[in-house]
């Protein structure tokens, strides 16, 4: 195999809102045997009376997990982490693994160590999200016009990374492309984590009463992912904090920069800042075709 | 007068997408006399093409001006001041003043000190804008479901504030409220010009290329406000210094904060100021019926 088919046997372990989202885009584009583990049985039978999956358990069931040839681990980080060690012993050699994990280096490593030669992870990272979690809030639609990002290591092989990518296709993603473990989670830290730390201390550093009466739409937007899991974000926070830091302290230098300007009435300098900003931005606009 | 009628004599003086805005809700709203004042002949023949006012001149005609008995001024503040310092003998006395300018402290009592006493100006922001210039850019329909604020100063009669509370009214503001000076630029320091400031800093604090490639709403959202009038808002933020600086000096010392919380792993503070972030943000979301 190095392609998924209408027949590959894919299980996807861990069925929330993007979990869910793999299931029902997979189903929806003619993939015959999905399965899940996961472990609330309401989501079992939320997905089998929607018709997104072939058959789930609630447990981590050795025929299933022995049956199938793509597993896709859709759990928080440290979740997947504690699966693997305690039952890596139920995968079958050959068996190829990917993931949805946001952040990459501080999982991709452990992972690939603990599994060993005969079974090979690959991993990736859909970059699509919603701000609510369980299975009923999951949608196949968010995967177009985004990105699906497949993170190799060394250790990956070229047939893996193109079962990988054809799963990126499969699930609908606009564009599927490669970066290295460093790139992403470099990327990853300016481009999401960063942002969630800002619309956090936004709403943390000015908490007068009755500000929210004045609000308008740039505060809104600022703020819009303020409301944040904080189980799952504070554990790739973690998972990623030598990146993170860093952004974080590029981003405190900048800001510190234009505060002084500001303190020194220095028009001109703000001005050039300004307009180094608006003409970036222009490069970060929608697509007109999305 | 102490309330606009229909047959009120009302002069816009700049005709952008500000003051282009006033002259649509006024004369869409059945406003009979909205004259206007502007430097480029093309937006009076706009404006006259469209309908939205009865008559206008390109120069600051001393008649236009006498036969007025409300003047909203939606210039940029530092062409407001010099407006007022040349031409403010072509004042009629027991005109009402008013503005558009988006900061007070820095303009209201400068503005105030030069009318004297027998022309009053009452100050006011509407807070609803738009990312682009000009007239033709502008919309009656921006007003709708915004604030309107009234800021007086101890200057100022009942007379004049009702009045202008009234063009609020008119205007089709959701909320017309009052706020004085202080309260006014310390809420907008936070609300506006430090999500500008943290918009603008975002774009220059990373400039690796290819970053766009992956970009997902959340940053999108952070930036949008990135694209900005850089005349204006310098010297919207200079005219507000103190306030804007001590709030730029909250945010950072949270959000080093966090940063430390990150560098020393404590998983728990995180959660914490993310559970904050998350119930505070309830507050700030739309109300549904707008």
């Amino acid at each position: 195999m190095n392609k998924l088919t209408k027949d590959t046997k894919i299980l996807i372990i861990g069925l929330g809102v993007i979990g869910g989202g793999y299931a029902k885009a997979l189903t929806y584009s003619g993939y015959r045997h999905v399965r899940c583990i996961t472990k609330n049985a309401s989501d079992i039978d939320y997905a089998l009376t929607h018709g997104i999956i072939e058959c789930g358990s609630t447990e981590p069931d050795a025929e299933l997990i022995a049956d199938s040839e793509l597993i896709v681990f859709a759990l928080y980080p440290t979740v997947f982490i504690d699966w693997i060690k305690k039952y890596r012993h139920l995968l079958k050699s050959g068996t190829v693994i990917t993931d949805v994990t946001g952040i990459k280096g501080g999982i991709v490593y452990e992972i690939q160590q603990l599994l060993g030669e005969d079974i090979e992870f690959i991993s990736a990272h859909p970059m699509a999200g919603r701000e609510k979690s369980g299975v009923e809030y999951s949608s196949a639609e968010v995967f177009r016009g985004a990105n699906y990002i497949v993170v190799p290591t060394e250790r990956n092989t070229e047939a893996a990374i193109a079962i990988c990518e054809s799963l990126g296709e499969a699930l609908g993603f606009a564009r599927v492309t490669r970066l290295t473990v460093d790139e992403h989670d470099r990327m990853i830290a300016f481009l999401s984590q960063l942002t969630h730390c800002i619309a956090v201390t936004l709403m943390n550093s000015n908490t007068e009463p009755g500000l929210e009466k004045y609000t308008g739409d740039s505060f809104r937007d600022l703020t819009r992912i303020a409301k944040i899991n904080d189980l799952m974000w504070s554990e790739l926070f973690l998972l990623n904090k030598d990146a993170l830091v860093s952004e974080m302290d590029a981003f405190t230098e900048k800001f510190v920069q234009l505060r002084n300007m500001i303190a020194n009435s220095d028009q001109e300098a703000i001005r050039s800042e300004m307009r180094s900003a608006t003409s970036r931005r222009e490069l970060f606009d929608k697509p007109k075709n999305n």
